[in-house]
């Protein structure tokens, strides 16, 4: 039995991981070559990539291999989603530790497996290296099925801000494992692993999205690149931002404003997405402001006085 | 002035990092979006991914920012020209020290720059955090242009194996590195920076190449990925490769047999292919060795004692 990976070696770990790996019919050649070879109908290819460094985006005493697997499938997931595109395979490069359970590394595959199935997208490739800590970086492929992309520079004056999925929950989350607690668990669990809105993400682009993003950095700043991008106004109403009931009790405990988490917490991966005025919103997606002329993010009409956004390089 | 990134902050350093990026025709939609969109005229898509971790794949104090760039984008670009594929786009993620010299993140990106315009192919798209020591994801992608890929496993008995681009000269490079001297300049320079051989690696699928690879983990395991993908055997000849003059007093000089960075030394991202006996090389390949019936990789037609090959978790 090989209980690290140093155990196994790259290439049986490697074995091993594409082993637990079936493909999708997107995947013409799979892992095992110098490169994957995936279908791009479309004749373009959309492409996002993200780097996760333990310590930083995951610790691993609060997050198993699997969740971080989710976790990172899901956050580049997501960002395709936001393009306007169907995600059709992934690559997985893995930086490990040599004392890496090897248990911990398979885990993570299956967190991978399981994301992906939920779109029908597989690994088709990847890299396994050695680092002092654990670094995952993904990169999602997807194809446009013959739409224009949904970029963030779309919204017009006039058009309807809305969201699918949850906001603040991660944060809340981070909030309560870093003051040394485990529950309630819902918060925690949304911490270790988002839930993308994904079928309500497809569906944006066929309703007449303008714009979309993926919410990672936070509402507040992640509507700023729309407004920048578009060159136009959004303010937000928080009248249509309702704190969850599983928020309320651990806000008070951390003498946390809940809102703050909700306008301004990433990794739920959320989407948010202008649509016209007249548009009839597909299902998951709920109205939460208004795009006018102008410039930057206001909430309820007003400047927002709190830090707006994460930085990687300047966290609090 | 912004002396260190954590000045510039991520989304500064990422715009610092655009501004030096100027798109090529594949590029549908660059930096600034949630995902990039690159030209697919296939409908297929080559991908590649590779970690490359400071410490392991290189150090600072050998090997400048600009150094990194040119040789993580060739390790990818040579994967996907491995593959039979034209490269179309490259996307990065960086992961850096707060304390990290803006200098040598925007010194990367040129690196980055440089070495994709030899292929006309440009930074697409990428993601920046924090992490504790420099870290590198590369994914490069690629277009087939109608061709079937080239693949590991399509090498048949009586084929020519044949050799692309330089072997032994960053293993070289770096066994000086390792015993403190920085000399001679041209193996040193070697190990920093490869030069890939990518205008016969983009001849061969045309000269009827039965299958390709990237001399990544040294020409033995390589061919051995070969041998074993095709279920064939590879007898390679040391007469036809020739020791460079520029090795043989460092080899003198630090005790070590030249063949071993000829036969095992990885990272100079040579291509090693096979073609019928009757192909015609292109220019820029020569043979070394035959393709014959039955298993593994014969040295002058007897076993080879020697470590043949690299694994990153047993790093010797």
């Amino acid at each position: 039995m090989s209980d690290n990976v140093a155990d196994l070696g790259e290439f049986g770990l490697i074995a091993a991981i594409a082993a637990r790996m079936p493909q999708t019919r997107h995947v013409v050649v799979g892992p095992g070559d110098d490169a994957a070879v995936v279908n791009a109908p479309d004749r373009r290819v959309v492409a996002s990539t993200d780097l996760l460094v333990e310590g930083n985006h995951f610790r691993r005493d609060w997050s198993s291999g699997y969740d971080v697997g989710r976790r990172a499938a899901a956050s580049n997931l997501a960002d395709v989603v936001a393009m306007g595109a169907k995600p059709t395979a992934l690559l997985v490069g893995l930086g490990c530790p040599a004392d890496l359970p090897t248990e911990w590394a398979l885990r993570m595959a299956d967190g991978f497996r399981e994301e992906g199935e939920i779109l029908g997208v597989s690994v088709a490739g990847g890299d396994v290296v050695r680092s002092s800590s654990v670094i995952v970086s993904v990169t999602a492929l997807g194809d446009l099925d013959g739409r224009p992309p949904v970029l963030r520079a779309g919204a017009r004056p006039g058009d309807v801000v809305a969201i699918a999925g949850r906001l603040g929950w991660a944060a809340a989350g981070l909030a309560v494992l870093s003051r040394g607690f485990r529950s309630p668990r819902v918060l925690v669990e949304a911490q270790r692993r988002p839930e993308v809105p994904y079928e309500a993400g497809l569906a944006a682009p066929g309703a007449g999205a303008t714009a979309m993003c993926d919410v990672s950095d936070g509402l507040l700043a992640d509507l700023g690149h729309i407004a920048e991008a578009s060159g136009v106004a959004v303010d937000v109403d928080t009248s249509a931002l309702a704190v969850p009931d599983e928020m309320r009790d651990p806000a008070r405990a951390l003498g946390a404003d809940p809102m703050v988490w909700i306008l301004t917490g990433g990794e739920d991966h959320a989407l948010v997405a202008t649509f016209p005025s007249d548009a009839v919103l597909p299902s998951g997606w709920r109205a939460i402001g208004t795009v006018g002329d102008g410039s930057g993010v206001t909430v309820d009409g007003a400047a927002y006085d709190r830090d707006a956004g994460h930085d990687h390089f300047r966290v609090p």
